[in-house]
């Protein structure tokens, strides 16, 4: 049997073959796997059955057998994934940033693949598709782990795109899967600095920070979402009930989701109630701030935990605050790094609060649900990161990436007085 | 007495304060810091030539010695460098790459400081100033931890850098030192995770596996330069010898130097012995293939650990190789991602070394010693990073940074329909 080890050795020697493949290679590698998801998708319903069966055994939560459920029109929403990022530029091989100094020595930079990327993630089977399209994109290979629960299905989805790279003559091991889910398997890949490159986990803050603590390897983290609205003295208040729908309503459940309003005193009186009423229609739970509790009586009290929460549900924490400079000081306290929002007509206000919100996206008079790699231009997206360090924000293909110098000249030394006999 | 912890807080603080710092702010506080060098040089020099009297106690190797070693040439090369990274033009506060969708929804990224690095580093005072320099550049807060044996100039020059921070009103926690060199309080700064974004080692291997082992917060590592010569059989023979002088006897010491020799047999007979000679005649020591000792008498054997040694000294391996895939293949296997060259005048096979290989720079007919900071325009450099994340070679300010979204709209949901009531 394959150890962990052998397996990222493989992909190693597999990530040179892709890291040469000509971009027209490339994408019809992908255009192939999209139409592979699209004749044989079947097998994949079918190993998506077991598991549905297998999780409501389980007694997995409906938002968690949601989340694993395939059916024909989210294989085909899939497949047409695939098509996209075969159809968006490479990212990869082209010389940008090219100069020439006075001396004729030539610099430029070229896109390169990081190597080998390990994408641990949990519950959602279109993910084994989505990062191996956008490591195979970038010619990265990609190591895939997902959770127990979607087994069957990313065995499914993992085998086809295996043969479709087998079919056209490439190493199966440019997209791999751990033999098994035992967290022992997933703790020796996380040894293996050397071979893989860049460890990317998605999933709960529990996995995330496992694998943070353990990992030999660069890791990209993403953590939670604690995302504010904040509504300007100058909102729009058609805006800002807008934006508080889309944000808190249209679906709790993910990273991008409102989870605090923060309403300027100034304006609170006239616009609060109805949005508050509006947020009630739609069975959202409203915790606030004394200032709020007197304005509105549906409001509970808030604790002073609620202002950290990640709810990923059906209740908002509102905090009323003097002015932008308190919302902003809250932020800096309780945001999460991922995406805030700013309500106003003020212009200055608004680039004042783009510019010192510390968060992968900052929002003005927009929903924090734009902070999305499709929605952003990415095509699909590998992660949100909410750390700094080599991507900040939706990674795409591009974040899979980095740059290498090119030097060329004509025999340009740095020393030429040492070449005197 | 300030815990390490404490420490990190402040700077977290302080880099807020530098993040709102505008443009001509930053610049000001370099020329400040260059200025101060100018005008107080002595106290650091004191402080040196404390240093340098209990290094020379100590034992401490001729070659650290000068790498401790500060006079006044050195001290006004290292304020003009600060004077140079002011001069430069602003890393963060700028959009780009601003796209507006068909639906009026405006993106564009802004690029914003990483917030607190951390500078772990060995001997050479300089990088004290580079280190600080590049930071505030940057808009980043600096935790600086310097080798013991430059501990009284590190002290004196962070002191400095203190001083002018303080008669600008801006916080001393901005440029920070840890305050012992107890490898304790290292231990303790690099738990420090939410606190400092990025820690950046550079010295020896040993440290930076140390600093990598035991960190919690990102790391980008700068591991050894194992730089190969290519010598392709298309080479002109003096561009050749050129080259090989001045990566191997211009400066051994440093990582960009080159450690071994690939020669095409198709030329090794006519260039390889005059080449020799003039490496021997520098008291370079040669070690070799067979087919190497075969040439050449002076040569002796290179054992298996000669192909991965990084010598920093006066010492070459030389390898004969069949063609350029042979050389591609042996730098597959030994290069460490730092620097390779190949001298050619055939512009295909050029073309094809330098996207095949995996390293930070690529040169053509150009010496290895051009992988640095200032020689490619960066400025300063805080180091050389051989891995691909985050940064990959030569870091200046730009890699201190990252880049934020910023997203504006009238409005903008992603659902409309659930603002129906």
């Amino acid at each position: 049997m394959t150890t962990v080890r052998e397996l990222a050795q493989a992909a190693r020697a597999a990530s040179r073959v892709l890291a040469n493949l000509n971009t027209e290679s490339r994408n019809q590698l992908l255009r192939a796997i999209a139409d592979r998801l699209r004749a044989r998708g079947s097998a994949v319903l079918q190993a998506n059955a077991e598991d549905m069966r297998q999780g409501a055994e389980r007694g997995l939560s409906p938002a968690m057998l949601d989340r694993l459920y395939l059916d024909p029109k989210r294989l085909a929403a899939l497949a047409d994934a695939v098509d996209a990022i075969a159809a968006q530029p490479d990212p990869i091989g082209q010389e940008s940033s090219v100069q020439v100094r006075a001396d004729g020595l030539r610099l430029a930079r070229m896109r390169v693949p990081l190597g080998v990327i390990a994408m641990i993630y949990e519950s959602r089977p279109n993910v084994t598709i989505d990062a191996a399209a956008l490591c195979l994109k970038s010619g990265n290979a990609a190591i895939l782990r997902g959770g127990s629960e979607a087994w069957y299905s990313n065995q499914a989805l993992a085998t086809m795109v295996q043969s479709v790279l087998s079919d056209l003559g490439l190493p199966e091991a440019c997209v791999q899967r751990l033999p098994s889910s035992e967290r022992s398997e997933m703790l020796e890949l996380l040894q293996c600095a050397g071979l893989i490159d860049l460890v990317i986990p998605r999933g709960g803050e529990g996995l995330i920070r496992f694998v943070a603590a353990n990992s030999r390897i660069p890791v990209v983290q993403h953590y939670k979402g604690v995302c504010h609205l904040f509504v300007d003295r100058d909102a729009n208040q058609v805006t800002a009930t807008r934006l508080l729908l889309d944000g808190k309503a249209s679906r709790p459940g993910v990273c991008n989701a409102l989870e605090t309003l923060l309403v300027d005193q100034a304006i609170a009186e006239t616009w609060l109630p109805g949005a508050a009423a509006a947020l009630l229609a739609r069975g959202v739970e409203l915790r606030g701030c004394a200032r709020t509790q007197a304005l509105i009586s549906a409001v509970v009290p808030a604790e002073d935990s609620d202002w950290d929460a990640e709810y990923l549900a059906p209740i908002l924490a509102i905090r009323m605050v003097d002015d932008l400079d308190a919302a902003l000081a809250h932020i800096a306290l309780h945001g999460s790094q991922h995406t805030e929002v700013i309500v106003t007509d003020n212009a200055e206000r608004a680039a004042r609060f783009q510019r010192e919100v510390d968060a992968s996206a900052v929002m003005w008079n927009a929903s924090s649900r734009f902070n999305d790699g499709g929605e952003l231009g990415l095509g699909a997206e590998i992660g949100i990161s909410t750390t700094k360090i080599h991507a900040y924000g939706a990674m795409g293909a591009l974040s899979l990436t980095t740059e290498k110098w090119l030097v060329s000249g004509s025999g340009h030394v740095r020393h030429p007085d040492l070449l005197k006999p």
